[in-house]
């Protein structure tokens, strides 16, 4: 088995308690929890439910209002992510395991295209198992491929050009130019199928079973926003999102929507998944989308965990959950913690700069003080600013 | 009246949901929404419930589980922070209006030094309405004070050295030496009743009716963090905890509890405020406190809000809900949205480098990247990363 029965998991919070509260409780709820001016539902075309059911993946839609504005028209895009487990046995060979994947993909992508999805973001390393916990390098650098022209790229570039769609395809890349080196990479494939450009996951774990810098390194592609037909986009890959200063170089540099894909475990960060990918919306008044996969992984080697626990081959429980924030903190709420999603954010783009005109965050950063300081405080003399009590 | 009849508020959200789980269901809300380790509930003397009851407001004090060290010996410290409301009406003479709040702040910290607390932190501009939604001058001018010899500070040296307590009081300072100019300032009394040091607000707000930098300017003091008998605390003044940047600093200059004294409203703020001093207790690996008054303060002249809506004469909802996050995200339900109380957390600030180790994060944090990152953000003819589509 790829993974393991997840009937034991609860399948959501989110709708756990709504399902508790009714009339003005409810209201309140959504009011404090999601935002005043929450998330309308939209409704999902019936074919579209059916193919969800039959391919056993959620899918859930949601419009944030944005008002109006005189000189500017309104920039409405449609932006979807995609939640989903591994399909098939770690110990299978490599082309199988990926080709199980794309497999259940081409449904889910075909049912973001029927919504008009614009802009589509797969989770972290989406074509293999999070196979960095056990720390052996085969065959798991074998998954490893080529930002142009390794096989995810091509089959997505397909699917973008079919479509019309820009894909974000996050992998583990295999730069043969630099050394054979690998990388963990977001590829960006805009609507006419063409890689536009990539990015470099900047800030690398090593966290339980997150063994990533045995495999790759911090990242060498700065903070690039790509500037597709649907609006500015960038990629904060996984770890990243523990790094406000990494939220705000992508913000600094015009994005209008983040994406976080993501792979991470429920004794490990659940309780922090809220919080840090909507707060980086709200700092930095963009869009931010938080991804990350589903299910229990089984591997073929016992591996330990570092945390003086016995050894064992299931990696912890990915708890999907993924949500989108939008640039005034209202955020969706979260798909299945245990089962293959697509979530669909209708936003007009308008509304970052609307935010920033309203909360005046850009305004009121001082950010000549920062770039000041932190020039400081990186020096090895550096003398923290402390005032005794005596 | 000072303060509107709040009945129709819900008193806490927190407390609504828990109300309406049980068994596994309950364990798990608690898991996911305040963190795995869980907070200990600590019960409370019954002298001091009784007092609390008496002076109607809520106590609740909870202990953050930490793993002991061989090398260093525990360092347990008990935090304190306080939210209220104002007691007498804003058209009364200023003196009354301060003295009425000087009393109830009595009994209140009575209470906290009877639970032993060591440091303890009230609310932003805590002796006064917060009057800048009027953009009148006087008389909300005259609160401001001395920080070394003004009534505030005077009360409160007073209490800090009786209880051998260090208390951080924040107010609007006037600065008779530079100028007779006006600041929002925090204000360190050590346990002696000395005042040690103080800090000024660094972000100041142009948001609805938070008119706040037509009274006073961007903070002058850096990100001090003051070594006291209790640990190594900082004071991120109420808007300052939108920026980010602000939370880093303190961290870079050795902070281990950053408070963050606030004054904000419902309609504005709510579904931000769990968010935010959370995640910079995550990302910076320190405790946390977010603390925030109460009630709807009543003015004597009508003020707009710029928002198109008629003069008026309150402010919306100040909600309380003040909480504390322990560096690894775990935080506390928050006190009550609609009455005083007083927050204690019972911590070991051993945690802070304990997270440090496991989690990472400042390893990662690649200051140096960010350090000419910013540098160059901040040059006028900075160019952004930006890959376009074609």
């Amino acid at each position: 088995m790829a993974t393991s029965a997840t009937s034991s998991e609860l399948p959501s919070l989110d709708k756990l308690i709504t399902s508790r509260l009714t009339g003005n409780e409810l209201e309140e709820y959504n009011r404090i929890q999601y935002g005043k001016n929450k998330y309308d539902e939209l409704s999902i075309a019936k074919a579209n439910l059916e193919l969800a059911e039959k391919h056993n993946f959620e899918i859930a839609a949601y419009n944030f209002p944005t008002k109006n504005e005189e000189l500017r028209s309104a920039r409405i895009v449609k932006i979807g992510v995609i939640q989903h487990s591994i399909t098939t046995a770690t110990d299978k060979p490599i082309v199988e395991q990926r080709q199980g994947i794309f497999s259940k993909m081409i449904n889910i992508i075909e049912a973001a295209a029927n919504e008009n999805v614009n802009i589509l973001c797969l989770q972290e390393a989406w074509s293999m198992p999070f196979a960095f916990c056990t720390r052996e390098k085969y065959p798991w650098c074998e998954f490893a491929e080529s930002a142009i022209e390794g096989p995810s790229t091509m089959f997505l570039k397909e699917l973008a050009a079919r479509f019309g769609m820009v894909i974000i395809s996050p992998i583990l890349e295999r730069d043969e130019v630099h050394g054979d080196t690998i990388w963990n990479t977001a590829v960006v494939i805009n609507e006419s199928g063409k890689v536009i450009g990539k990015h470099r996951k900047n800030h690398i774990p090593r966290v339980g079973d997150f063994n990533e810098s045995t495999y790759y390194f911090e990242g060498n592609t700065g903070h690039p926003v790509f500037e597709t037909k649907f609006g500015k986009i960038a990629i904060n890959i996984c770890y990243g999102r523990h790094h406000p200063l990494n939220w705000l170089m992508f913000g600094i540099n015009g994005a209008e929507i983040v994406f976080n894909p993501s792979a991470t475990v429920s004794g490990l960060s659940e309780h922090l998944w809220p919080i840090e990918a909507r707060n980086a919306a709200i700092a930095n008044s963009y869009y931010t989308c938080a991804i990350n996969r589903v299910g229990t992984e089984k591997f073929p080697n016992e591996f330990t965990s570092g945390d003086g626990k016995l050894a064992h081959n299931e990696f912890g429980h990915f708890y999907g959950s993924s949500y989108i924030t939008a640039p005034d903190g209202v955020r969706t709420p979260g798909l299945s913690r245990v089962k293959d999603g697509l979530l669909i954010g209708k936003v007009d783009l308008n509304l970052c700069r609307q935010v920033k005109d309203k909360w005046g965050f850009t305004m009121t950063q001082r950010l000549n003080l920062y770039a000041e300081s932190l020039s400081n405080a990186v020096k090895n003399d550096y003398e923290p600013q402390i005032i005794h009590s005596n």
